[in-house]
């Protein structure tokens, strides 16, 4: 979804623990280098935005965000995304200049302070401690301590290359059933944190039904939905479900992975109940929307279109990184095996018989440092998977981390051999 | 705290609601008009940092907050609070050219994307459905809401032009021990919402007795604090606590009185554990820090030395707007009584016979609005009570609300006598 280790990233922090690390290429980094954030793009918004002289970017906002904000987000996803009609088919307008599906969907978004605060309020408004929330079995790890500080259970179902598994969701659903109340489902459809998966859309398809046979809501974190490396994004799950009639959808977006995280904001995609019951909740009541001002720089850049070029070259950009990760891997761990990323931030590793936890010291040491498979677990397995992202660096260094890690994976396999549990 | 009736009060929203509401004066809208925002310092702040080739305001930010912003953010409420040693003092620096106080406060604060946002996080990370809040009678009203998402339960103590009344809340923290547990008591202590009181100095000392005694969280809502009329800004309960040793005490601060509600940036003031609790929530580790771009922006602003004018420059208009708000609804409604606001944004009014929600779809009709009390009260009383704020309008405009105000209670008092609630 959003941030990775910046505990351990952020240039103070680092400094802080000593300023060797400078020395190590951390592919924990699951956020992007300078060179992919268009500071450009965002002074010229601010400084066009800001010429102007209407304060009401300084006011508190309306709770749904800004009218023409989020027209202009419609606007922009349906550019930017897979549209069912095209924006410029002329009969679907009606005089705004903006198509009947754009203003369609600007009624279902919401605006957020980015896909965290958009979840951490979902458990606000949709739990109570001691609800379970079903989430894919690897599970961004980040958003199961935001559901921890809700007092939630989380339970994993398996899933694989093609993500979650349907059946194994009805199961769990129907053996829950009177136990405990699940909250909600949670995942990470597309080009998904940790292992790059995607959900198939046979098995989208199969997904909807299970929850809106269950009755349950379906959470889905769609935050790398706009970075596929071929072809066009997939719908959002929200989009998909109401083009079915079916279930309970949040489909969260955000501008972090196609903009900048620094900027904390984003969306929310849903049918009206939700919407709802988010804009009453006591912090869009008390606060007012969310990020108002930040967001009236952004509507500026959406409105000047030159985001969309910006996606395309850092789609480009990860594509050339992800090719270079992924064959420096193949190339230098014998026995490697990885889910090649079709698109977003990470390559899923497997190295048959290591310990990724127990060797990520030595490999600290050794200058590469990565994501350990058991912090992405919901029951204490994958201990030969590591998380390694390929956003923050460019391909020599990627390719000289990927050596690095060879040499420690070689070291450990001379050593004697313990068992590495898996 | 915050907002307040954005919802009636946003542009769109009043469009919306027919247009008609253009001719109404709404004293409740506890929020600046636009001519008390800075537009022209934002834009300066915003440019000078942008121009900069430096794109880390655009990265993930540390949880606390960016180190430098925390220490410049440490120097402005020095400089701008009553500060026990004068930043100037020489012998205090250590080279850095900041005071040995300022770093000390540098290292408590945490920085929140504003007092609603802290006090949500603070509600999911120290509370329990079911819990208690203890609050002043009358206390803001949008708290609640936030309490409300949280199943928190709100027990009101009693208090006066003087603040909550310590006696009081030694007698229910006492009474409810045992049977349902406390999470924390929240005031607004200086220039409160709703009724412009502040804790009287005695008072405070009594407060931190009894929450120490009673070793209860005291959350104080200080939004206000630099907005007194005369004089020095109060300490930060916090850092009162801190000289005396005594109890837990988060003080919340914002940028949204004394810059611009829509930054949503603020602070938290409190101990170590707190601060920690709040940096390791599920929300600021997956997404970072809060408002870090807007930070940077703000940290240059603050770094300019321009918000103290600005502030004083508010102080000066605020108290002029309350001077005459005050004396209009004293000359303009017979039998009104008034607590004269000493800072702040709200004039807390009673009209001894009247109802004041039953009159408010009259008095819309006749061109004002206001708050009526029983949205304030935990046991639905203070029916005969306004709250009436004079951030939004220039003197003109509160003086005819006034004077609206005024009529809508002369016809009510001209009709068969109801008998007011009280």
């Amino acid at each position: 979804m959003a941030q990775e280790e910046v505990a351990a990233a952020g240039p103070r922090r680092v400094s802080r623990q000593g300023g060797s690390d400078d020395a190590v290429i951390d592919l924990a980094r699951g956020h992007p280098d300078d060179g992919l954030l268009p500071l450009g793009l965002v002074r010229d918004a601010a400084r066009r935005r800001l010429e102007i002289d209407d304060a009401s970017l300084l006011q508190y906002g309306a709770e749904r965000g800004d009218d023409g904000f989020r027209h202009a987000l419609a606007s922009f996803l349906t550019e930017l995304g897979a549209s069912p009609q095209p924006a410029t088919t002329p009969a679907s307008h009606d005089g705004t200049g903006r198509s009947m599906p754009e203003r369609a969907l600007a009624d279902r978004l919401l605006v957020t302070a980015g896909a965290s605060q958009a979840l951490d309020l979902l458990c606000t408004r949709f739990t109570r401690p001691g609800d379970v929330v079903l989430v894919e079995e690897p599970t961004y790890h980040l958003a199961r301590d935001v559901f921890a500080d809700h007092g939630l259970r989380v339970v994993g179902i398996p899933g694989d290359a093609g993500g979650i598994d349907p059946d194994a969701l009805a199961d769990a659903l129907e053996d829950g059933a009177g136990e405990t109340r699940v909250a909600f489902v949670y995942l990470v459809p597309f080009f998904g944190n940790p292992t790059g998966a995607t959900l198939d859309r046979s098995r989208r398809h199969a997904l909807l039904d299970v929850t809106a046979r269950h009755d349950v809501l379906l959470v889905t974190d769609e935050v790398y939905r706009f970075l596929p490396f071929n072809g066009a994004p997939p719908a959002s799950l929200a989009e998909e479900a109401r083009t079915r009639g079916q279930g309970r959808i949040v489909s969260l977006g955000s501008f972090s992975k196609i903009l900048a995280p620094g900027l904390r904001l984003g969306w929310i995609e849903a049918d009206e109940d939700v919407l709802h019951a988010i804009e009453h909740s006591g912090l869009y009541q008390s606060g007012g929307g969310a990020n108002p001002f930040v967001a009236a720089l952004v509507g500026t850049l959406l409105e000047q279109g030159v985001l969309p070029p910006h996606v395309a070259r850092v789609r480009g950009e990860l594509a050339d990184r992800e090719r270079a990760l992924t064959a420096a891997l193949r190339r230098e761990i014998p026995g490697a095996e990885t889910i090649g990323a079709a698109g977003g931030y990470f390559v899923w590793l497997r190295v048959p018989g290591t310990d990724a936890a127990s060797l990520l010291p030595t490999a600290r040491a050794q200058g590469v440092a990565y994501t350990p498979g058991p912090r992405f677990s919901t029951m204490d397995a994958l201990h030969d998977r590591y998380r390694v992202s390929f956003a923050h660096y460019p391909a020599d260094r990627l390719e000289e981390a990927a050596h690095r890690l060879a040499g420690v994976v070689a070291q450990a396999a001379a050593l004697p051999y313990e068992g590495a549990r898996t």
